[in-house]
């Protein structure tokens, strides 16, 4: 009998011994009947205690593999017809051929890349949009554990409605009205974060072949989910202003899309914001063509200058608009909730998805959202945090304008958590992102946010999580690696021009 | 200008008004230049603080909607062009007509309405499948606050990559390996859930038409997901030894299923344990018919009484089993993190798809239960757990056995959660529901667990959530309600005879 132990394992010694000798009675290598070696002879051979083989050998009893005879010692007890044994060794599935459809198209792995690129030490990382943290309140936790602990605040811990935590669900409510909607709570539910809305409202709503419009640039994450649903993604480009609502109405002459896809302030990934006038434009041409309006709105309580502008729910009087927004991007990244304000029917018809998907959204996490609004921190939360942003945006800013690349061009979004960035439209973006982590710099390349591959001479930078100083030296790197790559360019330069479809100068 | 005040709303009173105006102003009620009421006329109007109305007109300020103006007062600013408000009454979208074949698909809601139920407190319930809170090891969360509010344990408030914290899925792969599975953290994915882990393997696996394999009866969750997937769903019946594998060599004779579902310890919802045999012969049908298992395995751990029969993916040599598990049925259900572990591939895959659904599990929960494993305080908690669960199982068999209702039948689980009891064929089942409900008491029906309406006989009991003097109760309101319903029954009895197919009496 062949046992080896490995002290370096993590795993208990007493375990590996048991499940090797497990291993061996089930596949038959030690027959019923047959005797283990007693016990202070395997303790012996591997050099390890006799306690240790008698914790293994109870264990083996306890499962009913062995048993202990007198005279005999411990012995392998029957199991087995045996004879069944000649299928034991068989090739591995090969998965491939088993995946959905819905498996093939979703294989992107950007967005895991982009999460792990910001979680190495060795980079600045423009790429994440996560908040800063050390602008997270951790102090409304303080007391926290003395409630949970508590039995009157036990359901903290057990489930809770696939709606949402009802207390929560009247919270959200009460934001809402602070941002101009009245949503009482049962056109309320809670997400674990906004982006399980963007697949809630893709399984609700998409078969294959449907038509769904979004900006042009894009969130990377709506692009993946709407095409592995397999629909048809037309995109609409963005301005200054926010979507070019004319090329949407040329559009909407050809396709009939299920819905308008839109993050109308502030913009993942432009920074851009759709003006008034527009939005009333977007809503009428929804209403006329029967089509409705998905507003993804992750950033809109982070306006550093400016006027307000009305949410497209809050300008909508007919019930075509579903909406979408979460805490992630306000308060702990990790504490995943977000919320679907829609009318009610959808509300019950999205419930009934999100509840296949997970059951509900992690109740702690919602009680600890709840609680924190409750305590009426937000607002003052918003401001110190809107003020540091500030600050970091204009750091960023000014970093690009010292010593700036000539051929750089960017904007100076008014809130929300990034810069767009373009460059000459045959830059090697590719090489470029490879010299930029070579120097310890991370963004999103264009790319993420097109389709068809189109977006490489545009840049997304977040300025929320790196500190101030990263910034500073990051924004440094980052313009000696475009540097390099123009220059390699301008050796090797075919005068070919490459096009990058209608988007257009920001500024 | 008619404006209302509600002061029994949770909305402030200046957030009211702010809306009110808001909503003129974007409509055209209110037109450029008009002026607002002076702040004192409208504050004595509506009965209310001057510095009320000068909260919301400032509000309405910063919106960018009015502004102060010399000797004019507040006026309301030019926004709109205002002949595109014709369109502003149109009719709500008729939402039906947008939904998805998925969407159409997952019209249920009982796993809803059980959770709602079991939340009404003049109900006893044994419907849900939820642990005895008065179990959950609170103490374990001492100290939590002090972590995470500190700064080397931020992390556990941060985005996590979306296989999940490093950290737990070690322990995770630790734990694995106490339970006979030598599996690396890189077989690990952390799920919000392990229902999560069906749905993401439906998605991963099934196209619309596709077959899949269930026990008869089964996790009803599992078969709302493969009928929103659009699977052929093939039941193979289930006796005492658990899933008929004779009967699953005939189908798969008819069939091709992508994969083979199974709970095969203290199934959910009959209660048997699949002895050793039959697994070792379920494996050799998947390794020869080259069709893969997905093993549900959420209740394993909480065995009362007889030998311990090792996991299928600890017999599987050859990495046809997916495994699926999760630590809500073990600690705080409301903590939502489960896990599956498959060869590394699979879990490439699946992590695309889960990151896709929600980013990752969220932060805090892994953080608990990573602790939580680490203070090895598990084993200990299982055993109190085991020691009442087992109590409470004999106290619902106790009361089932006093007085007994003739005509019903029940299994002695080993271990789980459920009692599984079988009724005359012809019981009228709604009413039989309906006439519980009115007593005081909630269940499962049988219905929910088969396909095509079967199953009305049987009922699944959960003896883990009520108390104990709560289970004696509730099985005399039980055997009440069925005393009742079989008396009427016997007044309006139709001789023809109801079949409900190929489940077999238990005991």
């Amino acid at each position: 009998m062949q046992i080896k132990v490995d002290r370096d394992l993590k795993v208990p010694v007493y375990l590996q011994i048991r499940n090797q000798i497990a291993s061996m009675i089930l596949d038959g290598t030690l027959r019923a009947g047959q005797p283990l070696p007693p016990e202070r002879t395997l303790a012996q051979s591997l050099g390890i205690n006799r306690s240790t083989v008698v914790n293994a050998y109870s264990e083996l009893k306890a499962d009913g593999l062995v048993d202990s005879r007198v005279g005999k010692g411990t012995v392998v007890l029957s199991h087995l017809t045996g004879e069944q044994d000649k299928e034991k060794y068989s090739d591995p599935p090969a998965w491939s051929q088993f995946l959905s459809h819905t498996a093939e198209r979703s294989n992107e792995s950007l967005l895991r890349d982009i999460l792990e690129l910001a979680n190495r030490r060795d980079i600045i990382s423009f790429a994440a949009g996560i908040s800063g943290m050390e602008t997270d309140p951790v102090e409304a936790l303080r007391g926290i554990e003395e409630e949970i602990v508590s039995p009157a605040c036990r359901f903290a811990l057990n489930h809770t409605p696939a709606e949402g935590m009802p207390c929560l669900r009247e919270s959200i409510s009460e934001l809402m009205c602070a941002r101009g909607v009245e949503a009482g709570p049962e056109e309320i539910l809670v997400l674990s974060g906004s982006q399980q809305g963007i697949d809630i409202a893709a399984r609700a709503f998409l078969d294959p072949g449907d038509v769904v419009f979004v900006e042009e640039p894009t969130f990377f994450s709506a692009l993946q989910i709407f095409r592995a649903a397999g629909a048809r993604i037309i995109g609409i480009p963005v301005d200054a202003r926010g979507m070019r609502v004319d090329l949407l109405e040329q559009a909407l002459t050809r396709y009939r899309p299920k819905f308008i896809f839109t993050v109308p302030t502030f913009q993942n990934p432009s920074g851009t914001t759709m003006d008034l006038e527009r939005r009333k434009r977007l809503l009428e041409l929804a209403y006329r063509r029967n089509t409705f309006i998905l507003e993804d709105d992750p950033y809109s309580d982070l306006r550093f200058e400016g006027s307000r502008v009305p949410l497209l729910k809050e300008l909508d009087k007919n019930g075509y608009v579903i909406y979408l927004s979460s805490f992630s991007k306000l308060l702990f990244p990790g504490v995943r909730i977000g919320w679907i304000n829609a009318p009610k029917p959808m509300v019950v018809q999205f419930t009934k998805v999100k509840q296949m998907t997970d059951l509900h959204a992690d109740s702690l996490s919602q009680w600890i959202i709840h609680r924190y609004l409750r305590s009426g921190g937000l607002d003052a939360h918003l401001s110190r945090i809107i003020a540091e942003y500030r600050i970091k945006r204009d750091i960023m800013i000014d970093e690009l304008i010292t010593d700036p690349v000539r051929e750089m061009e960017w904007n100076k979004p008014q809130g929300g958590f990034y810069l767009w960035c373009r460059l000459p439209d045959d830059i090697p973006y590719a090489t470029l992102m490879v010299k930029a982590a070579e120097r310890g710099v991370a963004y999103v390349s264009g790319t993420a946010f097109f389709q068809g591959g189109k977006g490489g001479n545009y840049m997304r930078l977040n300025f929320t999580y790196p500190s101030r100083e990263e910034i500073r030296e990051g924004i440094r790197r980052l313009k000696a690696a475009i540097r390099e790559t123009l220059q390699a360019g301008e050796r090797n330069r075919t005068q070919r021009e490459r096009k990058f479809g209608e988007f257009e100068v920001l500024r």
